[in-house]
């Protein structure tokens, strides 16, 4: 199978050649670039000189859409809305790593991303990845909408009790935190080393353009539910999300049963891992891999739940969920490519 | 002024002596270790060495307690309470930074750290020692306890929202994040450099014994407040607090008002600084100093409130407050031995 | 093939059952544990909860050496002296990840480590297990004295000038910089975050038990070859090491001179990359991968050679030249399940 | 006394407007800064809030040179060049603490910088503030070139066997480690966080601008030195150098031999302190202060002298060290404004 990846110097481009590179079913690679074309994607970064050389390639969506069979978009807001378009209705399929297709409603797109949204028809065909929630549709889509790192973080935690209609639609607050590459690959103040090491940030308060994400794919759950707060902290590490979720409930439930809500969900994913009563995940018990770990409990004082979700941003939150829909696509087995262990220490 | 520092070989208890070293009203300063006395301090130490020597002493409250003017006790929970009895009654103000003077219910202390509490007559004597809020008191106090780290800068952050009771009481839920020398110089495995660096991690969730402290002082400012939901996570740097807060009002409120009800209480103080609308604080704009800054803002969707709160955990959350209490008992200005701005970058 | 770990807790012992468990021909994974037989792994590594379980398996060396096709031991110090005699002599294939079995000198490892040597027959058997430099000695061995991962950076990059005959004898130094997971799993206080973190620091100068096992390969390369200097630091990072390494040439090279020497030996290594003049590799471009990559010029004013090597410690540095020594021994493709990229950012 | 920073919202700047803050004899301090004049410093560094507010100011030397006693140039290389001799032959005493003035000759200058040098009559007035090498010429002088980070830690390693002619001339070798605050506060990709972090590298290699500031000085101590090679890397912290040295000795010297000529030159010099035998120096032990610690040894076996010597850069290595030299330049006592005891942990 031939893939494409656009936009394969960005972090997210970078994790998907890694493991596109070890997915058996993968014969070609194809790295594009609108920036850098022409130049050897190995003087860039030596980390993937070794046996073959990629060749940044200019875009030409005519030829790739007929040639490749999938193709990747890992690139900044504001770019596949323009060129989706030109990629759909041929041979390929296309995976959106960014947020341009995840928003069905064009002006709330363009409310939080201050940018013009795709258009309608694109957004109406784009198919939300999350492959725990959604994996019907996703496995006859010919466009997906990659889900975002905070969004795939929140989503697994409060998907159960959303779903079954247990939370207090007003109650919902998630407290999230990132590694710094979250921000990109490109140099900025706040992400300069010697501002972020040693150091705890808080960022787009109230604004983060994740939010509407999270809030359309609640709505789907349980159409009552209320904005949601929802906080973004940059932590000096380089990978990793924790969200630490926290709900009220409509009706009292024991651990037990709280637990098993989460259970009936995921016992089968095999990449979701809900933790016994009293553990609770830390960011490097993912590192590396595709898993989301679940830790969960009630406070008796308060009667509030805290949910705590970990992921890597850069694979469960971006490129390996990318390989994850591609396999549900291509009807491989849902591990294929993805079963490599976290890395520890 | 004679100062004595017992257990001055914790991460408190360093940070006394080096602040204490530049305050100019301090004449000599005794170290006491009862598992290391006779070893020279700067030996352990050689970060301290230079013009100075400390050999570390055995404890003899009763001649510390006529010879010296204070005493700092920096000692792990469950000394304190069977040591200030002994140093009680004499010459000598006492300081406490650990967590055994501070809850005024013994049983309540009992339950959440799991040790045996100080003598009533002991609680009852100890001034909760937040400058910005007992000032007074604080002044005219013989034993101060020192606030724990959390506690200060979840109180700080909460204060004059509760003390006006603009605050629902049962919608406080505070997200704490701590830097690794909070958990102290014992190496253990959470705080162990592989495991802990490019992590995140969350502990002792619902469980953490600073949840009483806050909830007494919460209570004595509106005596209605419901139980919070307090988290506590390890962020891979050494030093600092953010405390992300979340309540809802009673009443509406602009950002104005909210700006000002915080600036009506904080304005006179030389130590908390709050933020224009907009600018939210991170760790290292206090880094290595005394001062508590604090952002906010109200979120027009959820109607919730958001207080951002940080701190250097050693110092404002232990060792500099400390410092400042000894400057209120003592009549110093507050601000001497203080005055260094924070460390940057 | 059935592959066992003895030791498997330690961080060795993880990053080996990590990779076996991508490696297509291993078909079963045996751990052993004499501290924590009867655990279950997962429970102490929630990371590598999932579909497999392991228990931690008391040692039976005389069916372990019958029914296992190779037996990696990744134990601390003084081990595998004792134990390599007991699983000698079966069908299976013994790897020893620790130091006991790499010095042929009994007395000098006496004296180095600090601890009893192995049997002089074990000594003798025992293959070094540098693949790039001893490949058809490792293809017949029954038992492998896996590298130190100091002596594979340094030697990887000394070897090709050492064995030339074009190093001075006395004039080699090797600065070399290691992760805090060199160190081990078990916390201490040069270890412990607080004090390791923002931190740089220099141990065992002159002491380190490495430098008898870069000499005694660098004496086989060049039998008159004198002491080196050899010096060890603690980089406030998990994983990499960094061996700069200073020598004087016999005579004058030009920069093509010197690069094609590097060439000659290692362009048909599929784990080593030698850089383009100019280019100098740091840890993370070979972060979770097998790769040594090695940066080299000649400074003209001072005549001295400045070489660059670097590599993962845990993985080139560790567990994956063990799999890649056991690869050459089971005559398998050399980078059989050890395909996977650097991991980056 | 009336003191001047321009370039005061660099890393050098920032440590001096605190160091002079907290300096007893200072009444006033000016911020000059041509591209941000108009701004108020406060807003840009949000640490700085207080009591105090400072304006950028525009650059006026003909006043400048008259209204202030000592103006403090923390200004990227090839401006102080330019703008001391407009600042010269007024009441101000200069200190320079870029690179522009410390090399004597104009045109080694130009090679290793790349740009032009400044006027010979500037470079003979500059006086090298190394204190516990110059101390007199410095009491004496209208400007300095204070020390690059990387010369003050090199320099105070090797001071005293260069100057006793005790090190072969051609043996001189510094393997430096340097934090990445050392590369300024612009962000660019060596320093972005996501690529720095869990991360060493080495740059700049035999090609760093420090080299012939260090072999100047070492000329100056022993006429008959060689070149000297130099590395420098960037490791994964904010602050702090490591100097690791290696030289050959012209004789025979026992460690006791080797400690006391240390001794001899610094014993009362109040900001070097010289270790014990067998103890040798972390960054972490003067983080935050003005001291040089050094660790030394020889190595019996390849008669080599190891010389560990640690500075925090941006304090002893430019900021603190120019406070030094103002002190002896006004005859205030050499620690004036400069005794804070090391930050730990």
């Amino acid at each position: 199978m031939k893939a494409g990846i656009v936009g394969a110097t960005g972090y997210g481009g970078i994790e998907l050649l890694r493991l596109l590179n070890n997915h058996p079913q993968i014969t070609s690679i194809t790295l594009y670039s609108s920036s850098q074309a022409g130049e050897k994607f190995e003087d860039i970064y030596p980390q993937f000189q070794g046996e073959q050389t990629h060749i940044l390639q200019d875009l030409v969506p005519d030829m790739m859409k007929e040639d490749l069979d999938v193709i990747f978009l890992a690139t900044p807001a504001g770019v596949s809305s323009q060129l989706t378009p030109k990629l759909q209705g041929g041979h390929a399929k296309i995976i959106d790593l960014s947020g341009d297709l995840r928003i069905k409603d064009a002006s709330l797109y363009e409310q939080w991303y201050n940018k013009g949204a795709a258009p309608n028809e694109v957004l109406e065909k784009a198919v939300y990845g999350l492959p725990e929630w959604n994996k019907e549709r996703i496995q006859d889509a010919d466009v997906i909408a990659n889900p975002g790192c905070f969004p795939t973080a929140a989503l697994l935690g409060l998907g159960p009790l959303v779903k079954e209609g247990l939370v207090k639609a007003d109650s919902i607050i998630v407290d999230a935190k990132s590694g710094v590459s979250g921000a990109g690959k490109n140099p900025n103040p706040l992400t300069h080393f010697a501002h972020a090491q040693e150091n705890f940030q808080i960022y787009k308060v109230n604004r983060h353009q994740h939010i509407p994400e999270i809030e359309q794919q609640l709505s789907e759950w349980y159409s009552d539910i209320d904005p949601v707060t929802f906080s973004t902290h940059l932590v000096p590490m380089t990978r990793g999300i924790m969200a630490t979720i926290y709900v009220q409930l409509n009706k009292n439930l024991t651990e037990d049963e709280l637990r098993n809500t989460f259970e009936r969900y995921y016992t089968t994913e095999p990449f979701v891992r809900v933790r016994e009563e009293g553990s609770f995940p830390c960011t490097k018990d993912v590192y590396g891999s595709n898993y989301c770990d679940i830790g969960l409990t009630i406070d008796t004082r308060t009667k509030r739940v805290t949910i705590v979700s970990v992921i890597d941003n850069l694979l469960k939150g971006a490129a390996s969920q990318a390989v994850q829909n591609m396999n549900l696509i291509f009807q491989y087995e849902e591990k294929t490519g993805l079963s490599p262990l976290p890395v520890y220490p």
